[in-house]
């Protein structure tokens, strides 16, 4: 693709190195953007540069925030003794989405995988258990995808608290709401058996 | 989708302004971002300010350019007697593309489109009969897209020129390379066996 301008064609360069988005895409939305004002490119652009440079990540609980406490840490109604542990910012968002967890965070920032060479030191685990060492904790919950990976998070993790006595749990596993039985992988059909719950249960 | 902050918010809107980027895509854009090094995000916000505020319209074919005159108008080995008339930059953009092109062009920023509010005053055709009536021009090449906006402007246009003997062309249409019989519309296929051509025109 031969452009016609030096500057485009960076433009072009920068928007296709983001994830998903090619050489096509990226032309449309610079072309898009060379029609709109130029106050709101600036808009855009400074936009950017300032959620990079001025978000903080909570010393707390390690979520991204605009002060140096986040503001679910910062906020008196939530209960700072239940803690969900979560993969990234991004689990945060949708577990806050549902609007039915009043507890904190801890976000590890990735969870262990050798494979793809992350041990537990490169993750905020130290941190989480100094919080639980505290004391105050009462329950940790993890929210971790159900993988391998995600299980032997959980066990690491475990394993490092056991003098503490909080309790552990997970989120539920089973069959998704809205889907089918006939779809489902063994795995989480023969857990979803085995961790049959009752009825009662399913009242909201 | 609740955001953990308020800058985090503000890029996300601004990802999502974008045509065909919701507000999933813009958060994972957004994420990804903040992953990088500030200086990384800062020169991708410089630039899309740059591209915006520092090219500029080419004053002879209104491409896009960094400079008064777009490097296409500016170079001596491009023959400026040949100018082929285009709807928007995105076609300059494909017919350079191909590298068979010696030629100039002409950007009209739009077709004539009633339906749309679209007329000829919005259009870059005053400039284009200007530059035909200069003189030194022998051939127009009309590659605008085959529908009835574009004919309706080929047609507007050529008879705006009539006075001035200048050679008029448009792209050929046909059946596409790699194209199915099958499934051709009616219309470029009675276009296309209207319109054939010796099979010695296949050599490439």
């Amino acid at each position: 693709m031969q452009l016609p301008s030096a500057l485009l064609e960076q433009a072009v360069n920068e928007f296709s190195k983001l994830p998903g988005i090619g050489k096509k895409t990226a032309l449309r939305l610079v072309l898009h953007l060379l029609k709109q004002e130029p106050e709101k490119v600036a808009a855009f652009g400074e936009a950017l540069m300032r959620m990079r440079t001025e978000t903080h990540i909570c010393q707390r609980c390690y979520n991204l925030s605009d002060s140096l406490l986040c503001s679910i840490c910062s906020n008196p109604m939530r209960k700072q003794e239940i803690i969900c542990v979560v993969e990234s910012i991004r689990d945060v968002i949708a577990i806050e989405s549902t609007q039915q967890y009043s507890g904190t965070y801890h976000v590890l920032g990735g969870i262990i995988s050798p494979l793809d060479g992350v041990g537990p030191d490169q993750l905020y685990i130290e941190p989480l258990l100094k919080r639980v060492q505290e004391g105050s904790v009462q329950e940790l919950i993890f929210a971790l995808n159900p993988t391998i990976q995600g299980d032997t998070t959980i066990y690491y993790i475990q394993k490092k608290l056991s003098p503490a006595t909080v309790k552990v749990t997970t989120i539920a596993r089973g069959i998704a709401f809205g889907g089918e039985l006939e779809y489902a992988d063994e795995m989480t059909l023969a857990r979803s058996l085995q961790h049959r719950m009752p009825v009662e249960n399913l009242k909201v």
